[in-house]
């Protein structure tokens, strides 16, 4: 019989992006779906931010050396020449003596050097009345202050949030270039395997990881552009095989990819032009079987085929190759750190996942291990996350501190926010 | 001049929930467009998990009670009788002496109550030796054992993620009933605000805040249906609010909701059918002049106009509205706790928001507060995160041990994962 390497996650990974390279085609993105993405340029500054000076507050422009001594009980009277309109230009030179109304935003008249809060004054018919000091360049931004025409305005290499889709919007800048995230196809093998919708007989059971693989993908910001089930027939997966290889960029597949007779996957894959096997069998639990190997066309992992450990692959050894070959900034789990309610004993010589739940008592959070068959999917529903009990450690007894990686990123279990 | 309320930011939530209440519309929804959904009815089990009685390896089914003492010196041998095929039923009922060929995931033939490892075997002719004792249910499931025909399968009120995808695919379900996610529409106002593409002159801007707090609802998985900007007219703002308001479930203004002369969103908001005024002032920096209106069709939350302010009012009160009336499941930022490098000062009577830089100096986080002008664009790229200052704690000098919220779910200053 065959057997399966046993290769420690963090050297299947390296290895994964030492043969795989880092990915880095380019495509112009529309600044509103470009969340996400990381900038392959720079994008300089094509006009000055404010392009104007500007106030911050509503109020009146004034020469700051005219109202010096102001004060509630001795006021300084200003004669009021107009107001600044919100997008119009200001042509107005203020003069001694002079204020000028500004809302927040607007534009300030050449000559004045300060604005005054409109709390601070009391308008008379022609005039008006300052109540406090204020000193040169207060409650005002000058023209260029905060970016200057061809400063650089986002950095290479950010990843874009809708914090910088605003900074871009200011600059007038309505599309970027990004690296291209990587399209997935994703084929589910197995005779077993039926629709949803159909009605199961003998030991059929329904195709699951097309659908749960297509989710997780889309929750990273993926786009998912293939998904099938195909037999166990070697000639219609390597048919398959071939067809998802021209469409994605990675090509997820579910089952067959152990070392059993009916498991053909790694055989098919390796038909594909330019195969290279890069993995194959980790010491990782669940994903003894997992695949990796690269093609000229296509990235495929081989992923086990029950549902719970395929997600469980997807999610640590999957999203780690994602983020380091092609820059996917899939979101990172929260965590909480916790106390084990019962032992947790690693695979022998593989770090292991360990489902878990969590209850908050007091202050502390009591992790509970899930000590089921391997092969239940109904747990999945009902944790909280998992652990990892890594082999060299041994056996962590009840009472050991981990740390518990969440499944949902609004989980209640996460501390609440401030309010 | 008119006043604006001075209102905490929790009681602003607590009232507005209040109002508006909790709102649940139910909607079907395919499986793979759920995630981040909860299902408003609990998903009943309509065939048992497993449908059959089934291996969690490879290897052979037996009757553990033939395998007693088999050990590697003195091995036990079974007859092979055919083998379990994937998605077919298994008619053979085994006998004493006998054992069959089950791959992971197959059915057992009845008469059999354990299966050995194919590792702990040596395939003959036409027999098999087995090296090891096993256990009744040892490496198989019952059928049934996972989840029973009438089980509760995923409970009602459940936030859905890929887990529980994989979950309802395994048990047939294509679509669940789910509430419904609230529409977004998006109206900026302001005489000076221009497109994206054109040249600004005088002190026109670009109109930014219908792209970032758009790009921001994306990323809480909403949809935005409507995005707009208007002059400071009152009877175009009242038309392209009474338009939106028929488009979407959640209108956000910017800019305008204040008491100055040219801030006429308020009263625009309030000539909607049923409007009632909730909100309309917070104790919260930025945001002083939030507003937050219930109206027949629509709820109208008044941000402010700066591209900055929108973007944290939005991200902190508005995505607690949304949670607490909607149920939106919007995604918690990660934090780190840090120690301050400056000191901060909280607005007057206000609960502030601060931006901050963070590093990492060996184990200890340092956070720089951001001192520049309120009206500055170019630091909401820079910034790590922010940190609340509230204004009951008064200064936070260096030294003192915040809590920072990130902006980036994958920041580099999130702890490394376990590889």
């Amino acid at each position: 019989m065959k057997k399966l390497e046993m290769m420690p996650v963090h050297m299947a990974v390296d290895k994964s992006v030492k043969i795989i390279g880092k990915l880095k085609e380019i495509e112009m993105k529309d600044i509103g779906s470009a969340i996400g993405y990381y900038l392959s340029e720079p994008v300089e500054v094509k006009f000055d931010v404010p392009p104007y000076t500007k106030s911050t507050v509503d109020g009146y422009a004034v020469r700051a050396e005219n109202v010096l001594g102001a004060t509630r009980e001795t006021p300084v009277t200003l004669q009021v020449v107009g107001e600044s309109s919100m997008g119009k230009v200001t042509t107005y030179t203020l003069n001694d003596g002079e204020a000028q109304y500004v809302p927040t935003g607007g534009m300030l008249p050449d000559g004045a050097n300060a604005m005054v809060m409109i709390e601070d004054t009391d308008l008379g018919k022609e005039d008006v009345k300052v109540y406090k000091p204020t000193t040169i360049g207060s409650n005002m931004i000058y023209k260029g202050d905060d970016l200057k025409t061809g400063d650089t305005g986002v950095k290479s290499g950010v990843c874009l949030t809708s914090r910088h889709v605003g900074l871009l919007a200011a600059l007038g800048i309505s599309s970027v270039k990004v690296y291209k995230k990587p399209t997935v196809a994703i084929i589910a093998t197995g005779d077993e395997l039926i629709q949803l919708g159909d009605t199961p007989t003998g030991s059929q059971i329904f195709d699951t990881n097309t659908h749960s693989l297509k989710a997780l993908c889309v929750s990273y910001g993926l786009e998912v552009v293939y998904a099938d089930v195909v037999n166990d027939d070697f000639g219609a997966i390597c048919e398959k095989i071939r067809v998802a290889s021209k469409k994605a960029d990675l090509l997820l597949m579910s089952g067959g990819s152990s070392v059993g007779e009916k498991d053909m996957t790694v055989d098919a894959v390796m038909t594909l032009p330019g195969a290279q096997k890069i993995v194959h069998g980790l010491a990782f639990k669940p994903g003894k079987p997992t695949l990796i190997v690269k093609a000229d066309d296509v990235v495929v992992l081989g992923l086990p085929g029950h549902p719970v450990s395929a997600l469980m692959v997807m999610d640590t050894v999957g999203r780690r190759i994602l983020d380091e070959v092609w820059n996917t900034n899939i979101p990172k789990h929260h965590r909480v750190k916790g106390v084990l309610t019962g032992a947790v004993k690693p695979a022998d010589g593989r770090d292991s996942c360990q489902m878990v739940t969590v209850k908050k008592d007091g202050h502390v959070y009591k992790v509970t291990p899930h000590h089921g068959k391997s092969g239940m999917i109904s747990w999945i529903g009902h944790s909280d996350g998992y652990i990892v009990a890594e082999h060299k450690g041994g056996v962590l007894p009840e009472g050991t501190n981990v740390t518990v990686y969440l499944w949902d990123n609004n989980s209640k279990l996460i501390e609440d926010d401030w309010v």
